[in-house]
């Protein structure tokens, strides 16, 4: 019996939740284009259609709007816990603390099946700390949530202390949609395999914030940026696109694992900024840059079809927000957070433990040679 | 393509730790026979064994001794968390909260590849944490660890304050060996799942600490409690069970999923309870109850062939050496981590994201409906 490396091409889980269709380059979520709702739809929605199967009527989504935004402050137990941590830590190792502790301060550990309430609270949370841990880090005082603002507006607040712009919570929003599901990916998996078990949520969850945290998961936006940052303007990107590929350089933010056509994120928040594109000289710039890169990638590289991809365009929507770097792989798990968490509400129902094999190649006892 | 339930018989590694042959009943550790391990080695020489592929020289053991030893102890930083969880929570998310902390305090962030002495004090520091939060738990002052003891030994002495009796050590000693690799089990696999992200020792311990409380994977030896417990002594044992099977009801501790035969884990522990049947009641009735109830089993279910399993002999460890029912899973967790950090150690050198496929079973968006 041989070994599947990574796991590649066999099938763990069937799930309503997400379709990733890389030949065509689409990716569905619960029956609708994802590329659609981040368009059209609020972060709320999109959550509300993962979790429960359809978008909420209005009177659904205002009546969650009011109970969702009591759920975002950190009771004083976790907050106590908080303020012990070093100021230096990674946010993905507060996150997965902090999400520890709600499990054992909420007392999730004999629940069975999963808690939908704690679900939410666990989701909604999670900007909170991100924004809790980044000000006690920049020695600033961390800022309640405010609950006349929406998810996405509240988590920028929360981060600078001033109600964000209209343009900065559209173009978070639609990236916050586009990350928040993508079939079964590490993290993802991660969390089923500990749910597997009939464990808990808080369990499942370190699982899949673990695996997010590492560098193989987590997207590289950070590395286009620094691409974004080093062309600086319009006039200069032909010639420094040139230079790299010249220099037999990887274009950073081209390519997909699965995506071998247009990614349909990457796709959607270029149609956002080419609306917006007179109001953020970064939307602007990326757009242009797409262009020339795909040009000049036909050109040095042919026949290799590379296109462009989400992290491209993150890079852009977090050069606009001003997101500093080291909340990148955060904002991009509270987001996921929601995919994580509908992904472990179908794991409930299956009930059945992950357990593949293992194969010996070590040494076998002087008593067991013999025998087959 | 068919989803795989549960990737049964699907292998996710190669690995020179351990050969789990169901058919043949032998549980090999690199070489050697577990049982054989278990009756003549310590956990230190066991575990040393698992990390570093031999055998440890005297030399290698003392100095490994006192170096271990003085790893036991907790950071001051890691007290603080641990006093403001709740008395009551579950040991198990206790465990996975200070991992957690630990991977926070001790910087193992951007740890890559693992850092072998950090495996080593997490593992060192597990009984400490359990005997910490237990005390706590009942309203006792914590231990410190006693560095003349050895690594079983003074696990006893943190619960309990006094220097436990050699036979105590001896049992829970071959219990804890027999109980720290079995191939890939889910928590085992867990880890390695988070790992393959490249994420960090913290991460793939919280996944492997919230895989094993699930109570599908952690092994059921309170049930076995339970039923010793009813039955009481040598001459009620026939009756009882008798009683049990005529009514249809389950033994517990008999039939393994793997084990097709006599489980080599219960095979070490009956010959060890063998040679201490004067010492303890409890062993001498254990040996007796598991004769009579194979002939039962044998009268009412001919041609099933059920087998002990490690669960059954693991009760009569637990209740000869007066432990907690609520400590049983984390006990088990303290030698298991041996099996994981030798898991995670093979993993960093794969290099390989864990990454299977999920199949959409959803519907499509209008758009799609005529494709494909």
């Amino acid at each position: 019996m041989a070994s599947v490396t990574g796991l590649d091409g066999i099938v763990a889980a069937e799930t309503e939740l997400s379709l990733v269709d890389g030949k065509n380059g689409v990716l569905v979520y619960r029956g609708y284009e994802a590329k659609e709702l981040a368009l059209h739809n609020s972060f709320e929605e999109v959550a509300y259609l993962l979790w429960h199967g359809e978008l909420p009527s209005t009177e659904a989504l205002n009546a969650s709007r009011k109970h969702w935004a009591e759920q975002r402050r950190l009771p004083a137990e976790l907050k106590a816990v908080l303020n012990l941590l070093p100021l230096e830590s990674d946010v993905m190792s507060v996150l997965r603390t902090a999400t520890s502790v709600l499990g054992t301060i909420s007392h999730q550990e004999a629940e069975w099946p999963l808690d939908f309430e704690r679900i939410l609270a666990n989701t909604l949370m999670l900007p909170t700390i991100i924004a809790y841990h980044y000000r006690r880090s920049q020695g600033l005082t961390p800022i309640e949530p405010d609950p006349q603002l929406d998810h996405v507006a509240n988590y920028l607040y929360m981060l600078t202390g001033t109600v964000p712009q209209q343009i900065h919570v559209k173009v978070l929003t639609a990236y916050l949609i586009l990350a928040m599901e993508h079939g079964m990916n590490a993290s993802t998996f991660a969390g089923r395999v500990v749910l597997s078990t009939q464990s808990d949520l808080a369990s499942a969850l370190c699982a899949s914030i673990g695996a997010m945290k590492g560098p193989l998961h987590g997207g590289a936006p950070s590395e286009v940026l620094h691409m974004l940052d080093a062309i600086g303007n319009k006039e200069n990107a032909e010639s420094w696109l040139r230079e790299e590929l010249k220099a037999g350089r990887k274009l950073m933010g081209f390519g997909h694992r699965i995506y071998k056509t247009n990614d349909p994120r990457a796709e959607a928040l270029r149609h956002l900024m080419t609306e917006l594109a007179a109001e953020d000289p970064w939307f602007d710039l990326a757009i242009h840059v797409e262009k020339v890169a795909v040009e000049l990638l036909n050109e040095y590289k042919p026949g290799r079809k590379l296109y462009v991809n989400v992290e491209f365009y993150a890079a852009a929507v977090m050069r606009a927000i001003a997101l500093p770097t080291s909340l990148f792989t955060p904002s991009f798990t509270l987001s996921r957070m929601v995919g994580w968490t509908a992904h472990l509400l179908e794991q409930t129902s299956c009930n059945r433990i992950f357990r593949p094999q293992s194969v010996y190649i070590g040494a076998l006892p002087v008593s067991l040679r013999n025998r087959s």
